[in-house]
């Protein structure tokens, strides 16, 4: 069976979570709307999203059709590739707790994304950068720290080892790990560059997924779209360091 | 097995889609945070969020104590209570989409929660009001509308009927639906007043679950704190219509 992957087609965002597991599931798929011809292209997204029969229609891209399933929300969707696809325990301590630390990835990335849309994400960001500044602020010197001081426990206290935050083998947590430790790198490169110095073992896992082959195969073909200013990591200079 | 409720224990907040979930379950609890003694209040949660020896401890506040597993993120608890607790199904489709719905419903009370702390959530309200009126109409005019009518849409299009989000039987997505709509009436009375007219199926299921047996007791019991400003859903006049 084919997958198709269903996001929009100029941006990393969130899409760019479940293209890591796919590709390191090493499974078959389409990335439907980049896609040209009939049945592709931002369209065939829209007819899936806001067709008046589909039963299952997400809320908003991304979104994942395996099958007769019809898939929405990032982590909804890696909960279903790590099921199936092993990138995920099976006992119920390990695929909660992969769960659970997806889901607070999940909102560490919804805070990266409100430094340049605090006040609200239907203005642009040109008409609330005094307010950007502020939340830029507060996110680098308040929240940055506190969630990836949380990741980096994670990895002190696993029993097993540092080498994955769960259990001894890689997980759909430890690819979404690397993509934010990436983002946060492109969008406030000052910063991190001093600030990551303290998470020494976030910064090993992340050049560990980062050489894995199936992950450095892909980060080198054009299947990877490179970051840029509509995604959720933007380098704005004025909301760094 | 008791479980082991850890929550803010002044504010109904997220902890409130697991509280809801447990009574409409039927199981032994302990909130743990509004006792009092040795074991209990603030100072016990404290211990299991940032003990140096609790491999799976969370991010945040809610998690929940289930024998020897420690769950933290309401959506993961919640996946976790629905399986054990047979209020979500246990086919594919079913737990998947139901997982989704309350994903989404997540994101609804974490932009709930910016309209009054667009700007950072380290400030006090008073030192972001003109942002949070900004931010809130925002909310009122695009954001409440997309979510309510995708909601609405989902109960309109259930192949089974409008009676629950997910097939024939009640969810805790139904739940989290009825402490939604309660909360956005707790917080926007007047706009919701002529809003909800649009989402009939969305107010007949509050009204179902409301007067489920269970949770009409717990409703009406001291253990429901009420709504109240320290909260996410914030009864301000002026970000109201």
């Amino acid at each position: 069976m084919t997958y198709e992957l269903y996001y929009w087609p100029m941006i990393q965002g969130r899409g760019e979570f479940v293209r890591l597991a796919l590709e390191e599931a090493g499974v078959e798929y389409i990335d439907v709307a980049r896609g040209k011809g009939k049945n592709a292209g931002i369209p065939a997204m829209m007819k899936l999203l806001n067709g008046r029969k589909v039963s299952h229609a997400s809320y908003a891209p991304p979104f994942l059709k395996a099958g007769r399933l019809l898939l929405g929300q990032t982590a909804n969707i890696l909960l279903f590739i790590g099921e199936r696809h092993g990138l995920a325990p099976s006992d119920d301590a390990g695929r909660f707790w992969t769960n659970q630390l997806q889901l607070t990835l999940a909102d560490l990335v919804a805070e990266a994304h409100d430094t340049h849309h605090p006040v609200g994400m239907g203005l642009y960001y040109e008409d609330q950068k005094p307010e950007s500044k502020r939340r830029a602020a507060e996110f680098r010197k308040e929240r940055i720290p506190k969630f990836l001081g949380f990741f980096e426990r994670v990895l002190e206290r696993n029993s097993v080892g540092a080498r994955y935050l769960v259990g001894g083998k890689l997980t759909y947590a430890d690819l979404s790990m690397f993509q934010v430790i990436e983002g946060l790198r492109y969008a406030f490169p000052r910063y991190m560059k001093k600030a990551e110095k303290k998470y020494p073992k976030l910064v090993a896992l992340n050049l560990r997924v980062k050489e894995r082959p199936r992950i450095a195969a892909y980060l080198t073909s054009d299947r990877r779209i490179p970051f840029n200013e509509d995604g959720i990591f933007r380098r704005y200079p004025e909301l760094d360091s």
